[in-house]
Parts: structure tokens; sequence; C-alpha cells
């Protein structure tokens, strides 16, 4: 049985109907829904959705952007819908400079107290762990690829991320380790090896070169970038790691195929890159 | 007296003399020199002319590209100008992964194997350190924002940069501070109050954002972008630092603005942002 799961971001056309009926006919069995979509469909309609096709939910994407003002509402709303959905963690992007928008340039209020910045994330997060756990939610913290500090998180590192996560049982505060984030960095095979059963969601897709205007959208169907799968996947398989594999492509080429082809492709290069050394 | 240094790629259109003669106008008592630059002048008379300018050569960018296969000859050449011209370090770009061309696609055979890429780079040096010694060159390890792994520097962390400069005396093998590099990574201050006297070189400039479309060129002059400059002037103080500060910008609208405004407008950002945290 494959561990894939399609993160419908990948499919973006798609609805949550079109996405979960894609799953069923190219046999994949999890997916990682987005807050959009979900509202799109509602929630409730949702759940039932996915829970009729037997699919997984392998995360909610996505809580976060802790350095601004409106995280606690939208933070806790976002853990009820992980709770309802079933999901395995609620994916947390937490959020660049306070003032810097994510793609815009820098307000005129915009910070450049990095530190600061990060010390938010902290406290946001203390905040938010007993109400995800008083519901069974799984927090998830992903650190984004530097190039993303600015706008969308101070968190850049899976040490950092583990650092942050160990006050908390690793039930509760998990990270995800996603090849396009970590694949550069030294210290990735360590630091995945010491997250252990930290790690909530095991993300893949390749890193477009050289990468659009957009940097946003670098990311790429595996075996189309720069990235070797193997080391990492062998990696996250040693730390114990037995969840579902998402795929999440933010592309704008592969937003404007036929979802049906992308999800094809997705799952080859899945069995033919990542699959074998998964173990 | 001021320690600001022109990197001579700010003004990139401005030949060697131009450059030198800019420095003398502006009250800049430091310049790095680019080797096509220094190739276009003469090296002997490039030598000369900031001798005679009593300008100090704070570095000759650069020396590197140690993954690919022509790199013995190229960094011996660079290290030979290096000596003649005096500078305090040859910077050196470590190369990304063999076959990956900067700033294009990734040819057919381009490689995913990022640890051997930096297996290459660790013999390279080896290679290097003992003919850059004869001479009297310093090296000096420049890690790369990890959005240039690919193609430009599989160095990517200055910590990654000391493991690397570890086995070499200080004053042979250095490494390179560049805000634009390393501002977002969490260890930086931690890594610098390590380097010490390994730090060949202090270079400023911010980071634009968004990033442009070439990713290369979200180089900007202090204060246009997201960097806070404060903290990281500390730390390499507080290292012991005492030499020059680079000014290196890559960004296609300083290189369209007259040269002269351009340093006019470094050197009062210098002393607003960076200066008062060099104590």
């Amino acid at each position: 049985m494959t561990r894939l799961s399609l993160n419908q971001w990948t499919t973006r056309h798609w609805s949550v109907a079109e996405a979960v009926d894609g799953c069923a006919r190219h046999g994949v069995p999890a997916i990682g829904l987005w807050r959009e979509k979900v509202a799109e469909h509602g929630l409730a309609a949702t759940a039932k959705l996915v829970r009729d096709a037997g699919l997984r939910v392998s995360s909610l994407c996505r809580g976060g952007f802790l350095t601004g003002d409106t995280w606690p509402r939208d933070n806790r709303e976002a853990i009820d819908e992980a709770a309802e959905l079933g999901a395995a963690c609620l994916v947390m992007v937490v959020g660049g400079l306070p003032g810097v928008t994510p793609g815009g340039p820098p307000g005129p209020r915009a910070s450049r107290d990095l530190a600061g910045a990060r010390r938010r994330v902290a406290e946001a997060l203390a905040a938010l762990v007993p109400y995800a756990a008083e519901r069974g939610v799984r927090l998830a913290l992903e650190p984004l690829h530097p190039m993303y500090c600015a706008d969308r998180a101070v968190l850049s590192t899976l040490k950092q991320a583990l650092d942050l996560a160990e006050p908390y049982p690793a039930e509760r505060v998990g990270v995800v380790v996603d090849t396009f984030h970590v694949w550069w960095d030294p210290e990735a095979p360590a630091q995945i090896a010491r997250a252990g059963d930290r790690i909530a969601s095991y993300q893949v897709c390749d890193q477009i070169h050289p990468l659009p205007a957009d940097a946003l959208l670098g990311r790429g169907i595996m075996g189309d970038g720069v990235i070797g799968f193997g080391p990492l996947t062998e990696a996250v398989r040693d730390a114990g790691y037995t969840g579902d594999v998402e795929v999440e492509i933010f592309n704008a080429d592969v937003w404007a195929a036929d979802p049906d082809e992308v999800l094809a492709t997705v799952r080859a290069r899945f069995d033919s890159l990542v699959r074998p050394a998964l173990g």
C-alpha cells in the first residue's frame, strides 16, 4: 500500500470533492487539506466526505502567522477545524517579520527585529498548545526555506523548529520535514535523526532551478529539479517515521496542467524516486 | 577614519580606475576588487594604482567553483593575483552541484549528490591551501544564502564554513560574514562568536523584499530591505574583527544609477546603520 498523500494545493484548481475523487481514482489513500478549500465545501461536509471515501487526512494547512496581531482567533479556528477533520496534524507556518506582507514590499512600519519576531512565535506557541491539546490536535512546526524568512516564516531550520518544540510532548508539537525547505541544510540529516517521533509530516517536492520570478512557485514535481530524494527519505525512515508522505507543489506550470495528469506523474515519480528509500 | 570598503561590483559600470578615483573622492579607504575588472586594467597596473592611491585591498573576488573540473588552474591564478594585489583575502565562492550552471537550468548530467559536492569542496580546499600559504594569501570561505546552494555554493552556513576551515590556521583559511547570506540564520550570532579571528571579511548589504525575478540581484543598499544591521554588526565587533567592512551590491536599479550617487548613499547608510554598531 502506498504512503503517498496528495496535498490538495498540488491540484489547486480541484475542489475538495474533485480532489477526493482524484485520490480514489489514482489509488492515493491520504490527502492534505487546505482551509480555504475546506471552507468552500463546508467543514462538516468535508469531514464526512473524506471519512466516507476512507481517506486519511495527513495534514490541514495551515495555522500560524504568529508574528502578527490576528493569530489567536485564526489559530483557534484552525485547530477546531483540524479536530473536526481528524487531521494528523495542523501545519504551522509561523509568519515573518511583523509588517512584512507575504510576497509584498515591506510596509513603512515593517520590523527588522528578527530575534524579536522569533520570541513572539515562541510565546504564541505556548498560548496555543493547551488549546490544541484539549482538542487532540497536533501542531506541526514547519521550518521554511530561508528565502521566506522575511515574509512567511522566521522559523528557518529544522534545528530551530526542534528547539522550539522541545518543551512540549512530541504528540502535541511535532515538526514538518519538507524536502524543498531543508535539502540544502548541512544539519538536516542529524536533525531528522534527532527529530525521531517529532516528525509529524514528511513532505516531498523538488526545487526548480533556476527559481521562477515568484520564488514561492519554485516547487516542482520530484525529478524536475535539483534535490536528491534518497538521503533525506532514508533519514526520515531511519528516524522511525511511518506516516503519510505528502506531495505539495506550488508551481504555475503544474497548476496550469490537467490535474489528472499531474497526479499520475506525481504517483509515478513518487514510486521511482521516493518510495524505494522509504523501506 | 571609516572602515567602509567599496566592493567594486556595487559600482559595476566603473572601471578599476574610475572606482579607485571614486573611493578617493568619497573618502573611502579600501576597495574590494573583482578579477574581471582587474584583468581589464591589467594586474600590475592595478596593483600600482591602488598602492599609489593609498587604498587597502580588502578582498579579491573571487576564487572557488571547486565542484567543477577547471578549479585547479583557475584558483592558482586567482591566488597569484591576490598575492600581487596585496589583497587581505581571496573570497572563495565554492560552487554548486556539478553540472548545474549558475542561473541556468540543470544540464542533463546535473548531479543531485549534495553530500558528494561538499566532499569535493573539502578535497579541493586541501589541495589549494599550501599553494595559497606559500604566496601569503588568505582564503576566505564564503557561505552563500541557501537559495544559491544548487548553482553557486554548496557552502550554505557559517557553521559549515567554520567546520571546513577548522583544520587550517586562521591566518590561512578564514570566512566571509555577509549579512545578506547569514541574516536569517538562527545560529549566526553564535557562529560569528565562534569564528573570532577567522573572520576574514565582513560584508554588508540588505535583502530586497520581495526578491526580484533574478534572485541573484536581490541585494540592496542598507536600509532598503529587511535586514537589521545592529545585532550582526555587534556580533562581528564582539568577535574581535577590526578589518574593513565591504559593501557589495548586486542590484539592477543600483547598477543603472549614477555610481557617484550610489557611493554617496552607501556611505551615508553605512554611517547611520552600520558604523554605530562597529564601536
